[in-house]
């Protein structure tokens, strides 16, 4: 099953918290499963926050980020009828305004769970509602207004 | 002169943004100048956006995030009348929201700045008014709501 993430151009495809052409970053892959869009992800133990053993705060907001981004494509597709793997021009997202709150320390070491439910879409912009789980408890949660990229065809 | 940061005790430094025990991290800076909190920082090109040659989203919010609590410590500090090196307990910051607004897109390759202002602040928590700029354009404002964690001593 391909990624949300595999179906961006590939100018897109750089970040380094889930672009397929960034050696370096972390690959977050996002995919829409009935009407939210989840992703699993383990962090890499040098990625710690200020104290041991939990993942570092700046991380936590970039998964959410990354993931934001790509539930508002998913969303984006589903609202206009059109599947992401298509061929056409993609619906492209960039963030706006990301928010984060942070509810308690996110273990290091254990699989982390995201999801991403769409809160509202129009034609320029997706407002995704964000969490972040660990073992069943939500450390982190968010919001994202997602601006759509004019497309250039 | 020792940044703000130098002077976390040791069981706060591991931060992968801004710890000085993190030895993968981007170990922010961030110095207390007359009212405001600053730091200048050029991105490693890994830490590529989604499009070539722009920082990724995911690490401007870690670099408000980290600068911002830096911030927190060193406002609280000054509020209450300490000087950060008094060597007694020291005052320790975790975010509890950070919004994080994108304006423009952040070039890579250029050093950019960042500042942190107070808004307000209680024996509990510090708003923090973030913003980084890059050739003297804001591109990445901010607000980070800061939550002071209770002594040990």
């Amino acid at each position: 099953m391909l990624a949300i993430q595999d179906f961006y151009p590939a100018e897109f495809s750089h970040c380094y918290g889930c672009g397929t052409r960034n050696p370096h970053g972390h690959k977050l892959q996002s995919y829409l499963i009935g009407d939210i869009v989840e992703a699993r992800y383990t962090v890499d133990p040098i990625y710690s926050g200020g104290f041991p053993n939990k993942v570092y705060g700046g991380l936590l907001a970039s998964l959410l980020d990354c993931h934001g981004a790509a539930s508002a494509a998913a969303f984006s597709y589903r609202a206009i009828g059109r599947e992401i793997d298509d061929g056409s021009a993609p619906d492209r997202f960039v963030t706006g305004t990301l928010t984060v709150v942070y509810h308690k320390p996110t273990p290091l070491g254990v699989e982390l769970f995201l999801q991403g439910k769409l809160k509202s879409i129009s034609n320029r912009k997706a407002i995704i509602e964000l969490s972040l789980s660990a073992d069943g408890n939500v450390c982190v949660s968010g919001e994202m207004i997602a601006i759509k990229l004019p497309s250039e065809t």
